[in-house]
């Protein structure tokens, strides 16, 4: 059921995970769960994925990842500043070596001028501090969601790269 | 990417859940995100869904969602008493009127005698209580997660459907 470019992907990160033994956990709001869906779709994800927060609601935010109140009403749900909050929250709750966060506008609906659909923050975090980066898809719903899921693996293989003993 | 007939179950529990003015929160582990990534691709799944909980190494369990480690060590992650412990959990969390959690082994490794692949418990949670289903699949991994997410989504709507106003 999981895209099969999608399960390769996820499938690079896992070996480069076990092989460096790094733990990763994540926190999604407009994928809605589909980030851990897809890594758990490889068999041995258990390995290094912890698991994490799907805060698809302003609340899940708040009492799930610490994420504060004042954030969210200076800058919204879909921001730098909340995704590298939700990535940090989710990183130290869980002690994962490895966090990302991804909150953004799939649509149909939600969208305004200030904040289209398809506007996407990916955040990822390690003992180092977190990137944060923004893109702007422009499918469809389902469409924005895949692209979501790709960034935010591609950004975890990223920096599990780059990662050395020494940032532990 | 998500199935269309899980996608036709989750626009069944939108309707309800919006027509009732329900909200609902999920725990996953075996799943992975698999249920909150099935509902959250129908779109307006934001007017009910709040999100949850990805809990896939026990330390989430215990976290995010106030699992015991006695009751890990006790019973197993996957057990009805863990599961209803996750529904419990995720539904004060979020302060959600229904909550929905699984625990299961999904293949192809994990199994054991006692707890063989495909050993799948659903537990429901609403103020009036917790109800608890042991399910064994025989499919592959992709297969049990697919059944999982089905039972899960079917468990709510029937809880849902029951949930009258004096019930809150």
């Amino acid at each position: 059921m999981v895209d099969p470019g999608l399960m390769a992907l996820a499938g690079r990160l896992q070996g480069l995970c076990l092989e460096r033994q790094l733990t990763v956990a994540v926190a999604e709001s407009c994928t809605g769960g589909l980030v851990g869906a897809t890594l758990t779709a490889v068999p041995g994800s258990s390995g290094y994925f912890l698991g994490g927060v799907v805060s698809y609601a302003d609340r899940a935010k708040v009492v799930l990842l610490g994420v504060t109140a004042e954030m969210l009403a200076a800058h919204g749900a879909v921001s730098a500043q909340v995704a590298r909050a939700m990535a940090t929250g989710v990183r130290q709750r869980l002690g994962a070596d490895l966090a990302a966060a991804v909150t953004g506008v799939a649509g149909p609906g939600g969208g305004t001028d200030a904040k289209p659909v398809g506007l996407t923050y990916v955040a990822v975090a390690d003992a180092r501090g977190e990137d944060v980066h923004r893109w702007l898809g422009s499918g469809d719903r389902e469409a924005n969601r895949t692209a979501s899921v790709t960034l935010v693996i591609e950004s975890l293989i990223e920096r599990a790269e780059q990662v050395s003993d020494a940032d532990r």
